[in-house]
């Protein structure tokens, strides 16, 4: 293990652990530098378990022998030692969980191979990383197979996105589609029949068309929009089917991420 | 309509209105002066439908006409007009939807009256409003009757959760339960099954459960616990029934608000 103290929160060698609050540098960043940021024992350690390569760690004392199994299998990888209050003044916020690491941000599934998926959500423009995250998990927990994000979807290797999933953006194989446009025939040629999860009337309901496919089997790819909006009028003309989940007492919808779990538990595999 | 223009952000009339996002100041001063925030016009157009009294109105001026019917329904109650660099110096965040409301809190609901559902959400510790206005979101989507609080949940009426919530905070009854202790004898007593939805092993299946309700109808109080920590050992033994979401892929458990939206749609009245 190459432990390291530091003290000086202008260190060059914390430059992938700065402002970890600031969107929209954060994003910049870390796509520059290929890296993603695990926070915390349990995250790190599943991001590390599903092959994710660290680049280095930044922890408090406290957190090293929780961690020295994981810092032990790459003994080449800095581990930067630092309190809590240096920390925070490098990320700018208090890191509650007391262990961050940086990791090489690889694309570890292609869309060719999800197409052979029984189960998929696909994602839209769905561009909080809290839902992307929260969708991620519920789809992984409930038996899905895999998530495809539209090029405009939030980004599942964000902090955020990681720490609402639990690590589920580690688990479940995801890919991200190259084209917005061409997606949704790309989905039925590799036979999978696409639903479009919708509000409009004249929609199939959710839990008849869940009947329906318990009586008749097939692949499924699930179509989520954006927040606010919903999915986009082109997929949702497009798509095979259009279901919707019946809503009462004057309230329009769901929030995308709890729609997302509804259909994932009333579709599941 | 008694509209006055503000410019000084330290106008003690904004008084409501200061430090939106501290959440411990925003705690102690809204349970002080008996008031709340709605935030967007659709939101507070819902609270005033909903019954909830205003106390001012804090508007940048092009939202002046879109809530010119409200305003004038309240020709006494104070309409603060403010450029949006002011009303942000004041709330601490750039207020993008442009419109703020402070509204008289009152509890609309009792326990009591709520007892006679057939259907309940009990929220027994959870923390955070985001998962308090998603599952009152959901509860009330799905066709449930109200929501039911213990005393160290988070508060319905805080920005976050309304905001969450879509105003679904005013449309569903809810009330808060006075004594934890006793919840689930009075929910029993009331003759409401109790639930306890949990991770446990050796809980009924979800879908199973659901399929005897539907063979044997019942009302139903389902309790959901903190997050991380899930429901008390307390409460998950004294329910009636432990009921758990089957989950897949090495993920442990859905985010709560996920599980309350799941639960809500697998055994909807």
């Amino acid at each position: 293990m190459r432990r390291i103290a530091v003290d000086d929160p202008d260190d060059p060698r914390l430059g992938d652990y700065v402002r970890l609050r600031e969107t929209s540098l954060r994003r910049s960043l870390e796509s520059e530098h290929g890296l993603f940021i695990a926070e915390g024992e349990k995250v790190i350690r599943r991001a590390v378990e599903a092959g994710y390569r660290p680049r280095s760690f930044l922890l408090a004392k406290r957190w090293l022998p929780g961690l020295a199994e994981v810092l032990e299998r790459w003994p080449e990888v800095p581990v930067y030692v630092a309190d809590e209050a240096l920390a925070e003044q490098v990320t700018g916020f208090h890191v509650h969980r007391g262990a961050l690491a940086s990791l090489h941000r690889v694309e570890r599934h292609t869309v060719g191979a999800l197409l052979g998926a029984r189960r998929l959500v696909v994602l839209e423009d769905v561009v909080d990383h809290t839902n992307v995250g929260a969708i991620i998990r519920a789809a992984a927990g409930l038996g899905w197979d895999g998530a495809l994000l539209a090029p405009r979807a939030a980004d599942p290797l964000y902090r955020r996105s990681i720490k609402v999933s639990m690590g589920a953006v580690f688990s479940l194989p995801w890919a991200r589609l190259a084209d917005w446009s061409g997606a949704i025939d790309l989905l039925r040629e590799a036979g999978l029949q696409t639903v479009a999860l919708t509000l409009a009337d004249g929609a199939v309901d959710l839990t008849r068309f869940a009947a329906e496919v318990r009586a008749e089997p097939r692949r499924l790819a699930i179509l989520l929009g954006t927040e606010g909006a919903g999915l986009s009028a082109r997929w949702t003309a497009a798509a095979d089917v259009r279901v919707r989940i019946g809503m009462h007492a004057g309230i329009d919808s769901l929030n995308v991420a709890a729609a997302a779990a509804v259909a994932c538990y009333a579709l599941n595999p």
